[in-house]
């Protein structure tokens, strides 16, 4: 149904599709083979819009082909908030120490280039100064501009500014980390956005490179953790010529898409210029307790987590030929996120018998899920009469890990049915256990 | 000690100390009896800055004052994301059908005030366009900033833009609403970033009254929930004067600080112009099944997250008498936040006994909590010899829920010291327990 809207916005717009457009993009960035590539990302990104992972109407799948954020639907925005939770318990939940913290995303800096906030309101004020000649307009433009506070582009800086106040938390001792996540802007056509996590680690000198090591390969074991393909996932070193100027040494983790591999996190080691000049070369302030009085060195971490979700949406579909009722041959499509990434971990239907009755159990169950904190769509609510083999198919592309029918069988014996995406396989449960038989199953998973 | 440094910063530097600045502007907030709520400010806003609520060196505590986002330290960041979360559950979480989305922060639209962000790369080339007249150059500088993206100022924009797509997840049924939260840009005194969270509600035009009232009463309860003193937190209807141009009824819920009440979340019933507006008044697009073919009625909730925390923080922090070892009177100071905001649960000390083992019994419980997700406090970490009477003091102020002591009894009967924050009292208890009571203790205070 939304599917056909799309179409139709499409039909009516004189623009090109949406759609097209970000495959013309693909086109662009492919390697080889082409069309096998630009027909998986079409499909991928038709059920990223079909099924409310991303919200149609804007050039919003061309955005997050690139690597930004995008408008998502309430699907995609909870599988990047469970993305996001995941690289935040896994970065500050270790047993190292790692404090999370906020800075602002806009700042008066000194800096001379970057975005800048600029409010038009001012600006129309200068304008509006009739008695001044045009020169001295320019210039008063050039001072509101350059007065203005400018976005971050990254988090690095505002940890190096937080690295002293941060000091007596760990009683000067290194090696401590600081961890933030949020949206920077980034300068490229126009301004885009992106969702970063960011870890800023400050250790001593002597042993930066072996914490580069360490964190690459935490890194790397936390993308491939959640990958159906986990060789999809792998690390390399960053070239010498392509290393940022602060760092001596570079790691990059790269996710393999159809069109070809780009970066989901990077890794660089800074040594200790950038955290002297953000502290006016003061050493004093930034010396720590580790036998040599030694000012840290810095290792950024930066994931991109709008590229992560593409990058585990993409990695998680997964086409499959079957047959359906009448013996013809059907394409299935699954989403086989991790059942820890997964935005619904159950859907709620009914089946045959008495609606009203059938609701109130639901009803139920929904709020027994709600209150174990476990994501459930409410398909019952839903007053519009599908086959169960059509929810089905829509529940796979939605990525649902189990969906519950509730019957009039149900109503005698307590007796449910419990449909598994991954195997596909109904089994009867009893009402009373279902809710720790989904507790247990996505904690199991997350364990693995 | 980060205090004294907090001191010695305002030393050095020519300007004014930032909490002196903060009081200031309290002195200008406060209606009566003045002194009284300035030494109430102060000492709060010295707290904060001392047990790494909110971060020092910046105006930080007057933009919190001012309810803005500022830099938060490690406490006053996962306070905010406690606060967050318990709206966010509150809100997505209930039964009533609302959906989380993400729309970008920032827009090419039409719009021709508002804060716009601007490539200073790009003035830059404009102006060393030597061979362009200042006329010309002053239309180019026109045009860039006219085509730059503006920066939101709101959630309200782009769930009106989303109702359209979201139909079809709820069958064109209402009620439903769109759920946000994340930062937003305000024009005033240059730019200032608010963390709002927003809920936009669909309803059929006959019943809007009745959900303002709804929606009232449940966030009212809401903030009262986790308030020491629930009635500071009041609702008011907004007067007529003062109603927003599109609004028919607006509703604040107040928050009394020491220097006056102010708003920590506003309701306003704002019927179907805007969303007509936004979908250029093709109100076939916009009718749901709700009986008679309506345009839906708009409802629109935004709390300000930095003023909640602010707020909470107030609220909580008790000024008790007590008498030290030394039968000296002392001031105690508590922040009894609520358990479920708490930012940190429970801290890890050793008493007496072999160093080593001690610690290793710690890294133990440290890893179980961590596993469990009780945000932990690894005192046992730091090398700095404390009395428990210095320590109980600091976790206090810290707003530390419990501290768990282990010593060489420990070894042999595995028995612990727990110690509440709230009661001052101390419990043995047996380490295998620990977890199980935390996780009971906060979950029971959830549900209360």
């Amino acid at each position: 149904m939304l599917y056909c809207c799309v179409r139709n916005v499409c039909k009516l717009k004189p623009s090109p599709c949406r759609v097209t457009l970000a495959l013309q993009h693909t086109r662009r960035l492919c390697s080889s083979p082409p069309g096998e590539a630009v027909d998986q990302v079409r499909t991928l990104l038709e059920l990223c819009v079909d099924r409310h992972y991303v919200s149609p109407g804007q050039p919003n799948t061309e955005l997050l082909q690139r690597g930004m954020s995008c408008c998502y639907g309430p699907l995609g925005m909870e599988l990047r908030r469970n993305l996001l939770q995941q690289w935040w318990l896994s970065v500050t939940g270790s047993t190292q120490q790692v404090f999370g913290i906020n800075t602002l995303s806009s700042s008066k800096g000194t800096a001379t280039d970057g975005l800048r906030i600029v409010e038009s309101e001012q600006l129309k004020h200068i304008l509006g100064q009739k008695e001044l000649s045009n020169q001295q307009l320019l210039q008063k433009i050039q001072t509101l501009i350059q007065r203005s506070p400018s976005l971050r582009t990254g988090f690095l800086q505002g940890a190096l500014e937080q690295f002293v106040p941060s000091l007596e938390l760990v009683n000067r001792k290194l090696p401590f980390g600081l961890a933030e996540t949020g949206l920077c802007f980034q300068p490229s056509d126009g301004s885009a956005e992106v969702t970063q996590a960011s870890l800023v680690w400050f250790c001593p000198p002597r042993t930066s490179s072996q914490w580069l090591d360490h964190w690459n390969r935490q890194r790397l074991k936390w993308w491939r953790k959640f990958s159906l393909s986990p060789s999809d996932f792998s690390s390399s070193d960053v070239p010498e010529e392509e290393l940022e100027e602060a760092a001596s040494r570079g790691v990059r983790i790269l996710y393999r898409f159809p069109w070809g591999q780009e970066p989901v996190e990077t890794l660089w080691s800074r040594g200790s210029t950038e955290l002297l000049h953000t502290h006016n070369g003061v050493r004093a302030k930034l010396q720590c307790r580790d036998g040599r009085k030694s000012v840290p060195h810095v290792i950024s971490v930066t994931g991109n987590m709008d590229r992560g979700v593409m990058a585990f949406l993409s990695n998680s579909l997964q086409q499959l030929k079957k047959e359906d009722s009448k013996k013809k041959m059907l394409q299935r499509k699954v989403l086989k996120l991790h059942p820890v990434l997964a935005p619904i971990k159950v859907a709620l239907d009914i089946g045959r018998g008495a609606t009203v009755e059938l609701r109130q159990v639901c009803d139920g169950l929904l709020q027994e899920f709600i209150e174990a904190n476990i994501s459930t769509w409410p398909g019952y609510l839903q007053t519009m009469p599908t086959s169960m083999e059509q929810l089905n198919t829509k529940y796979d592309e939605m990525g649902v890990l189990f969906t519950v029918v509730i019957n009039e069988n149900t109503l005698e014996s307590g007796l449910v049915l419990v449909r598994s995406r991954d195997t596909t396989i109904k089994e009867t449960k009893h009402i009373s256990e279902i809710k720790s038989f989904l507790s247990t199953y996505i904690s199991a998973a997350d364990n693995l």
